[in-house]
């Protein structure tokens, strides 16, 4: 992994807002690989190599690390950042786990920022562990382990405060970010998420004050390294959320594939264009699909519609 | 990794139960390694094969792998099931991913079962891939990538039920279960797991009813595939969990090294033995830091006086 001197120093909202207005994209693109569904170039060069990777664990991951670059070069124009799901990667294993970092290392030389999707969230010394692994790493007797070296994470709340500043603290090291689930996209949200409070509200109300309380602002741009996910699938909420989180970023998960439409997001844009991120996977990576064309061409084009509808509403 | 045939078939429950029975233990061996906190012949072992292993991560990696080797023989007559922490291995990458395979099957060569406490939680598909990785594997163009089989996996509740079928449903595939995070041990518990509801109750009695209609009784111990983590540490709601999932396996963090005292622990053994489980970890693999002794004497003597204790309760 490169050393810290190679990211761009300074506070996590900070720089998401600058490349935001650099490169005037608000769009994340979510890297959510199935070996099932990657796209054919990738498939064939994995097998063209498989004796180089033996065994079915190691050959997917390498045609997975394909696809993830060919994607992050046709899409990359139209993009701030990449949201690879760690659960894609983990499910391969040690393999899996190598070109994850190889991913990060394309996004990252390819300009984006990255933000590690993997919800996760335990005890404080555990919640550390994770946080090394993410970030910058840590000492050991065979000498510094590196971290991921995430410019942020996604984490879990039910456990409470006490399990979210681990994370905190380890990701400040190296001026990354968190995003804390507050009211997601599915369905289920509805099971523990919206579940009415005794002192009123709903519980997801109750995080978002929670996840408030642990941001910083930026300088330069305001905006709190705690950000929020917010399902785009439910846009009644998005004005409330921003009530209780008026200088948070928010990531926005839900676009395409779930029915989210960027035309409901505008009061995520309220406190500025970086304050909201709008994730897209499957609609991108599958445009071809839908619009035929290649896939590199069609996942650039669907991006780009996604920048323009986005960049126009704020 | 070994077939499926190579684990005992059956319910999740009914096989926990009989281990329990034939073992006469509850206690789970926690596997939380540091590797600034490994026993000294495993750092002195690794260090013996660097050469092999090149860099700080493998280094360690194989360190961590000696350690827990070790641990698991010392300690495996007197415990029923070890539960590997994952964040310990995903922070050392690739290499980690790789020894958590090799410790899982040194785990289940010594008869232990395995709970993975990794505490996932996503949307349905990706939920879905976690659940690839720590259950059965998945099929792609390239063969079958194997899972790691565990017995049973921690998963977080907040977002819902939907987000915590899809793993139900691949852990079935492979007579596992699933422990739900309903009120844990640390501090923070309060911000979110104990808020008052408008129903009435806490947040986390409402989990335990959804995780209680999750889960199915084994035919032979009546106990559900879908089990709760109970904190250790706040004994006053033991029982008012039993009472809200009275067939549920717990799975009881928090004795020792966090405070808690197994003596407060009996309304969690209501429905039998196996219904009962006591982690331990720090207290056994640093026993001799505090008692003095060769570390596997000490680890061994811990456990057996946890298992007596535990034991003797039921």
């Amino acid at each position: 992994m490169p050393p810290l001197g190679d990211q761009p120093a300074g506070h996590f909202a900070d720089r998401l807002a600058a490349l935001v207005a650099e490169h005037e994209t608000q769009i994340v693109l979510g890297l959510d690989p199935d070996p099932n569904r990657l796209w054919p170039e990738a498939v064939e060069r994995a097998h063209g190599v498989a004796e180089q990777h033996p065994g079915p664990a190691a050959t997917a991951a390498v045609a997975v690390l394909y696809h993830c670059r060919a994607v992050i070069d046709a899409v990359a124009p139209a993009v701030v950042a990449v949201k690879p799901q760690i659960a894609c990667f983990e499910r391969l294993g040690a393999p899996g786990w190598g070109v994850l970092r190889a991913v990060v290392e394309h996004a990252r030389r390819a300009g984006l920022l990255v933000l590690a999707d993997a919800k996760r969230g335990d005890i404080d010394v555990t919640a550390t562990a994770y946080a090394h692994g993410f970030f910058g790493g840590f000492p050991t007797p065979f000498g510094h382990v590196d971290g991921l070296r995430a410019d942020a994470l996604t984490v879990a709340p039910y456990m409470g405060a006490d399990t979210i500043t681990p994370f905190l603290s380890e990701a400040r090291r190296i001026d990354a970010g968190l995003f804390v689930l507050v009211r997601t996209s599915n369905p289920g949200a509805a099971d523990v998420e919206d579940e009415p409070l005794a002192r009123g509200g709903a519980l997801w109300e109750r995080v978002a004050e929670l996840a408030h309380g642990l941001g910083r602002p930026g300088p330069a741009s305001g905006l709190h390294d705690v950000g929020a996910v917010v399902g785009a699938t439910a846009p009644q909420h998005l004005a409330r959320a921003r009530d209780l989180l008026p200088r948070s970023v928010f990531l926005l998960p839900g676009i395409g594939a779930q029915g989210g439409r960027i035309a409901d997001l505008a009061p995520a844009f309220a406190p500025g264009r970086a304050a909201g991120l709008v994730t897209a996977s499957r609609s991108i990576v599958r445009a071809h699909e839908q619009h035929g064309g290649s896939p590199a061409g069609a996942a650039r084009a669907e991006a780009e519609r996604l920048r323009e509808a986005a960049w126009s509403l704020a």
